[in-house]
């Protein structure tokens, strides 16, 4: 058995915490609890579904207190950041829970017997149902949003699965306190054992991943540790799917006349999405285009006074600092690349700090060198001189979760001309914004082409749930057999019957 | 270069035909045309999209006469079973174009900018978008439905994908003659050059699948064929999804009502679903269980009569042959297994001709050695003289993509302790039929848990879709560069707008 340490990123001090990594046969255990409340939960109704995430929002909210301050003496994040993110969190669990009574997300489809072009044809329905318990690997940089009661976890429960996390080595005391918190909310709703479970260490975390009885895995964070567990799977009899959110670099395109019109305020938006959470977010914006001219010396300049101005705060750990200098490093003796503000190693001091970089290269000279992701306070702004130009710089960019456009109208038809391969190249396109921040809500999509993600599905909003749902199919079922929502009679949620949309009646 | 053969199932000749295998080069040069058509098509209406499918439908009615002919020659399928199958791809390539028509497959949704408990929150919109050219292996036993036309074919083009076939090696003549059906039909609809494409030879299918530009596989074959193909994909840089239909044993499970109320019609029916097609379909019903005793000898000998009375002609190719005579060495000889009907070996004769074979075994011995897939007219009997002994005996069934029940109202009470393993184990759940002859519908599933499949999605009926779109969301576009489906004022899908649901007006 070992003991898990925690580290003060303030401090850089790595202490003793009394968590003991769980054993192989503890995994084993807890995967048969998780399997035993899959089969209980699956036979619960819908509603009792959403008030159990109500009861977990309710159970994080008055552990509050104790969450931020543990989560701030692990992550170095600050408390405003920090209960901003829980808030976040229970928001989300109690948005899943109206999604879990609204029940769209079923998907129901009703296609009676009858006569067909085909001939006569049975009668077939359709739902999703659960697939069974999800393994939870979260982030770093997001303790409460992307970690043990995060999206997956809300989205996986919302779905019907019960949820196992690996608790995060770089803040086991949150982890488990929120752990803790989410097992009391399991318990007041009357959710059966093994509805939430936890597992603590590495190779806890391999050997969940390679149990027979894990349905799928959820993960955020590096494409190392990602292809680590990808690696497990693929030696799995049964192959489970892997939704990873992996990495990226978010470009962000400054258009001529948003750039004349109002440079100065893009890039003081442009500093505060760069340095926000140290830079620590996976929509950061990394790299920024801007139309060479005097208009883009400004924007530089504006850029580098309100970024120099910004505090940085700590990065997370010193696996996260040692890949911010090495890509700081990288990045600044790429070709072509100057400097506007600090140099690698600065801001260097007690336990893990760094400060705001901004880098500058031509368009011209743009590598994929230049467009490797540094997770910390980091941009690179590169000068375009026409559309060709910035489309063929774009092309060293990897797809990315996001791409964001300043752009007035009388940019539309440049931006027209690139919707098409920003489309292919990114998940969420943003206007005259910042991608930082996701929005929570029923039509938000957080996902991107490969590196940015390894799946079509969405980490954050409602169909998030869809990762964790099967189709399933009965055909002539007896009306007794089938799930409520698929009798002739049942009229609580939408359903596709005959083809033709059925809307609820109340 | 290498020419590819034919050979008459009928017969076992085999003879030369006059087209080459596909070079490297000319596949790179299909995946580019396939690539420009994919950027043209985005840009066309969804009507156009629908139109295009009703035109490769009517272009593959036109050579109604000669695809049959030029099928029945290579797969030795009967003419009448080959126009059904046809008429079966026809319907579901315009069952698509009303899917298109219809929109409520890009699940568009809009939440508007506005205060939320989060704060202020901006304006985020999504629907799904085509993925890019996508990659179809077909299988041997569907020259129609699931080779060159088929369903992936349909589904994906329905998605606004380019697809590119591999022609199956066992119909190749039938592939090219299918594909020359789509292309006329895809010229006439003026779609763009590239929207279709083949490929001919096992090397241009690796070649394909490793392409950059192929954003995603359809697969319908066996685990070997699919292990190579998976292999290839696991070096690409950037994975992609492969979707494989793969085996099945499709369990039947008879209860002890039904039994006795309608034993005789139960097993006349087993025994057509058993032996149609050569007992050929991914769906067949391999293995049945019986409640012991002397109406299970009574259903055992209708059965033993009726298969005997039935033609299953010959199977599709010299593979499908020796894997069935493998596997009907191996079920015979497995523990406990006596013969009913047949025995190995039997109904060779000219070509690739088999004699239909019944197995049985009591469910105390059963093991996974009884269980694997013999692909062709064979069926096991299973007797269970318990519910305990049954469910025992099913964990020794591999998931499949049915289960099947016959049950009368008595039996229910058996069915409904089953239904949560079944529900574990199987795509859909047949009650009082048989699992062959798959409806094209709304609400059908076909797909399963692994190793029926490897995804969570069907590859019949409209969601089939699903697999080859992928969600995109766009945050504070000006009503402009926003697709007409995201536009406040489009009201002619349904969408979720708010979070409440909003139903096209005519």
């Amino acid at each position: 058995m070992s003991t898990l340490t925690t580290t003060d990123p303030r401090t850089g001090v790595r202490t003793d915490t009394d968590i003991q990594a769980t054993s192989d046969a503890e995994v084993a255990e807890i995967v048969q609890r998780a399997l035993g409340a899959a089969k209980e939960i699956e036979q619960r109704p819908r509603p009792w579904r959403a008030d159990l995430l109500d009861a977990l929002a309710d159970a994080l909210e008055e552990r509050r207190e104790d969450l931020v301050d543990t989560a701030a003496a692990e992550t170095g994040l600050t408390s405003a950041r920090l209960n901003g993110e829980l808030t976040r969190t229970t928001y989300q669990l109690r948005l899943f829970g109206e999604a879990v009574r609204d029940g769209g997300f079923l998907e129901a489809a009703i296609d009676h017997a009858g006569e067909t072009p085909m001939g006569p044809q049975p009668d077939v329905r359709r739902m999703l149902v659960p697939i069974g318990p999800v393994a939870v690997f979260g982030s770093s940089n997001f303790p409460f949003a992307f970690s043990v009661p995060g999206g997956d976890t809300a989205s996986a429960l919302a779905a019907g699965n019960p949820v196992i996390a690996k608790a995060h080595s770089a803040h086991p005391l949150t982890s488990r306190a929120s752990f803790e918190a989410l097992s009391e909310g399991a318990r007041r709703a009357g959710a059966p054992d093994g509805t939430v479970g936890i597992v603590y260490g590495q190779a806890a975390g391999s050997k969940l991943v390679g149990h027979p009885g894990v349905a799928a895995v959820g993960f955020t964070g590096s494409l190392g540790a990602a292809n680590h567990l990808r690696a497990v799977i693929e030696e799995r009899e049964r192959p489970i799917p892997f939704y990873g959110e992996l990495q990226s670099v978010n470009p962000l395109i400054v258009a001529e006349a948003a750039l004349a019109a109002r440079g100065a305020e893009i890039a003081a938006g442009l500093a505060g999405s760069v340095t926000g959470s140290g830079g620590q977010l996976c929509t950061k914006p990394g790299i920024a285009f801007l139309p060479a001219g005097e208009a883009a010396d400004a924007f530089a300049e504006h850029l580098v006074a309100a970024m120099g101005a910004a505090d940085p705060g700590v990065l997370l750990n010193d696996r996260v600092l040692s890949s911010f200098r090495e890509a700081e490093r990288e990045l600044g003796e790429a070709p072509g690349v100057s400097s506007l503000l600090g140099a690698t190693g600065d801001g260097a001091g007690d336990g893990f700090s760094v400060a705001p970089r901004v880098l500058r290269v031509p368009a011209g000279e743009l590598t994929p060198d230049h467009t490797v992701e540094a997770f910390g306070p980091l941009v690179l702004l590169v000068d375009y001189t026409d559309t060709s130009e910035l489309l063929e710089a774009l092309e060293a960019v990897p797809d990315s979760l996001t791409t964001t456009f300043h752009a007035d109208p009388d940019d539309y038809a440049l931006v027209s001309g690139l919707l098409p391969r920003i489309s292919e190249a990114a998940g969420r396109i943003v206007f005259n914004g910042y991608p930082t921040g996701v929005r929570v809500s029923w039509a938000q999509h957080h996902g991107g082409p490969w590196p940015a993600t390894n799946s079509f599905h969405t980490s954050v909003g409602i169909t998030a749930m869809r990762r964790f749902l099967r189709p399933l199919a009965w055909q002539n079922a007896p009306a007794e057999l089938l799930p409520a929502e698929l009798r002739d009679d049942y009229r609580g949620i939408v359903r596709r019957v005959d083809g033709v949309l059925e809307v609820p009646t109340a």
